[in-house]
């Protein structure tokens, strides 16, 4: 079994382990639910005051122009396109995650009239579903939105498929689905894509562009560290562009915004799928955000990301077999940054943690979320937290929560 | 001519003295764009602190309870409400104000299924006609929107009518609407009545209690000084409310949104039309902007502002007559708390006066729009402002503007 001195070594030997302090943690605690909410960087700091202290309050109104507020979700989707695979002037930031879903699902059902279903995951994450069948409601002719079990998604991609819109991440068991294999299947079958990168984006390699994939949204506030409601992304890719209308238009879309025509023109490109203005200092947080990935790369996240959760999977399994399930695959080709335990009174698990400092999640009806942030958790943390929730199960400590049910969010 | 020591005097005797000292303003300059995008104030920085100091920073995933942000969009409704004539439960803060029209008309449109027709006023507001357009075009039966002169509109409410939505104060001339009037006749006609408050909110007193308004939205960025890009609102009447389809449905506005229930069943109340979490941040600002209201009422806000524009449009007269064309209209129940004036060169005499501090905007054609804030504006910045505008009106200043075309924010 990895001792604590090993995990201190590696530590000491990770060439991530500088950018831990650009982040606000607290002192004592072992903060696992990066993937729900992503915790506050220096820059991001920086970044608001520059924005509250220098753009608005000196610039005021002369600020859409000269401090580049105008072009800011562009400018922002430019340099998160990396993150994912995709290009410059392929990535919008805007809005929330669900709004641009709605955009993405009431533009490309347009672009398959003669197909009349959306296809998604019965364990989607519940919004997406929501907004699907929102959008399937509005939509002139009847379409329907139907839920099925992902692995057997071959079977299910008739002709009568428009749409297949997927999560990548699963929010509850961590899950990552194949990207380009499942792609290929749905454009072979003449549907189009929509990945829904919630739990992916900064959290593992994505590769939209390689991946083939038409259609993509993501949210900021989960691995990015953009801040809570901070604004989502959506790519669309170049062949879409231009073709794929945007269904909720607004002035800051129109190809001469200041003309103040009556009839809507798209502007060319990703601005046509910007509607109004995002809050400049939500887009401020979020752009100081990103810079912390700007000194690494995906893989190496990714690298540190798999140890991390590989030691907490090995370290549960030799301390509570048979105690607690691991919910999330072992295999790496098939797990992202998140562990997931099943335990009947999961919900009273997590509590006993936090209230001894181990910040999860519960989800239920019995799992325990940890996520695994690379860019500032410690080997060592993994070893504490493993050696707490050790100590938890082995007392009455989390047989009787005391809190309210806890809502945090996905 | 009212001369500046009497401005002076003014100021010395003005109840709403105080308020300037709350808002970031620049030594030396006139800020007359509030009516585009307010000022910091002091206690939007503090409370923007407070949240990512101490709520993000330390309370992490934690405060979307502790620190109330899950209620956040509801309780800065409630507080907001008493600016429009609403009620605690009747105002819903979140998303930007093309969402929330997008909301309501998709809404709005189920309500009168026999009904073809949305009126709205071809001088509107440009993205308020791009999202009725995009909404009429995605519903499933066909719904027209009609643009016609507002001064028609009568003659337009035939029994084809389900909805009318028009802006209560219009963004070129300052021009304000007769609420409760324009409702009734939309009533009588069988069809419901949309407001746009996005120049009224913080100008001038709005009664949507006492107008009996079905609808209204409006935004957090121009008189109430939330922020670029600040959170909007809307209301919705009581009777409306579990009526009121949301068509654009996210996990936040369900009935029970930690059960990750497959199908979505509306939360009761306001909360129905929350799609997804907005920016935390965002919502802090307008929370902080919001507080200075508190300190005065609407009527006093209202008794300065038609102070503050009746003596600009008296020095205007009196100092350039037959120069500039004073377009808003006079009477004070038609006027609101922006005066335009028309110029042929409006463009180059707006660029002039902002070289030489006076904060204005210009709107094409030939309208140069100078918005009056009560909370921070006082008599003496009115009487500088018209006498730099005769200086730059006598010389040749406004003839050749040295600068690119301006893109500000309406």
């Amino acid at each position: 079994m990895t001792t604590r001195e090993e995990c201190l070594a590696r530590d000491a030997r990770d060439p991530l382990a500088p950018l831990r302090d650009e982040f606000t943690l607290a002192e004592g605690e072992i903060y696992l639910d990066g993937n729900s909410l992503g915790p506050v960087s220096r820059e991001v700091r920086r970044r608001v005051d520059q924005v509250i202290d220098e753009e608005w309050a000196r610039g005021l109104v002369r600020s859409w122009n000269t401090a580049g507020w105008m072009d800011a979700p562009l400018r922002l989707g430019d340099r998160l396109a990396p993150l994912v695979g995709a290009r410059a002037g392929e990535v919008l930031v805007a809005d929330t995650l669900t709004f641009l879903l709605a955009k993405i699902i009431g533009g490309a059902l347009e672009l398959r009239p003669r197909r009349r279903v959306l296809l998604t995951d019965a364990a989607n994450f519940h919004s997406d579903l929501y907004i699907a069948a929102g959008m399937a409601r509005l939509v002139a002719r009847g379409v329907e939105v139907r839920t099925i079990d992902r692995d057997a998604l071959a079977a299910h991609l008739d002709e009568d498929v428009a749409l297949v819109m997927l999560t990548h991440v699963d929010f509850r068991t961590g899950e990552m689905l194949d990207m380009a294999g499942i792609t290929r299947a749905v454009h072979d079958a003449g549907a189009l894509m929509l990945w829904d990168l919630a739990h992916s984006t900064g959290a593992v390699p994505v590769d939209l562009t390689g991946a083939d994939v038409d259609f993509a949204a993501g949210c900021g506030y989960k691995y990015l560290n953009g801040g809570p409601g901070a604004p989502a992304f959506m790519y669309v890719a170049p062949r879409w562009q231009g073709v794929l209308a945007n269904p909720l238009p607004g002035w800051l879309g129109h190809a001469r915004p200041f003309d103040f025509e009556a009839t809507y023109e798209s502007a060319p490109g990703m601005r046509a799928y910007v509607t109004s203005s995002p809050s400049v200092l939500a887009l401020g947080a979020l752009e100081g955000a990103l810079a912390v990935f700007e000194r690494t790369s995906m893989a190496e996240v990714r690298t540190k990301s798999l140890a991390l959760t590989d030691l907490f999977i090995e370290l549960v399994d030799q301390a509570l077999p048979g105690v607690v399930e691991v919910v999330t695959p072992r295999a790496h080709d098939r797990r992202a940054s998140q562990v997931a335990l099943r335990h009947p009174n999961g919900y009273g698990v997590v509590q006993a943690l936090i209230e001894r400092g181990v910040i999860g999640d519960f989800r239920a009806p019995d799992i325990c979320r940890f996520g695994f942030t690379p860019l500032y958790l410690r080997y060592v943390d993994v070893y504490d937290a493993v050696a707490i929730l050790v100590d938890v199960m082995a007392s009455d400590a989390h047989r009787a929560p005391r809190f309210a049910v806890r809502r945090a969010v996905t």
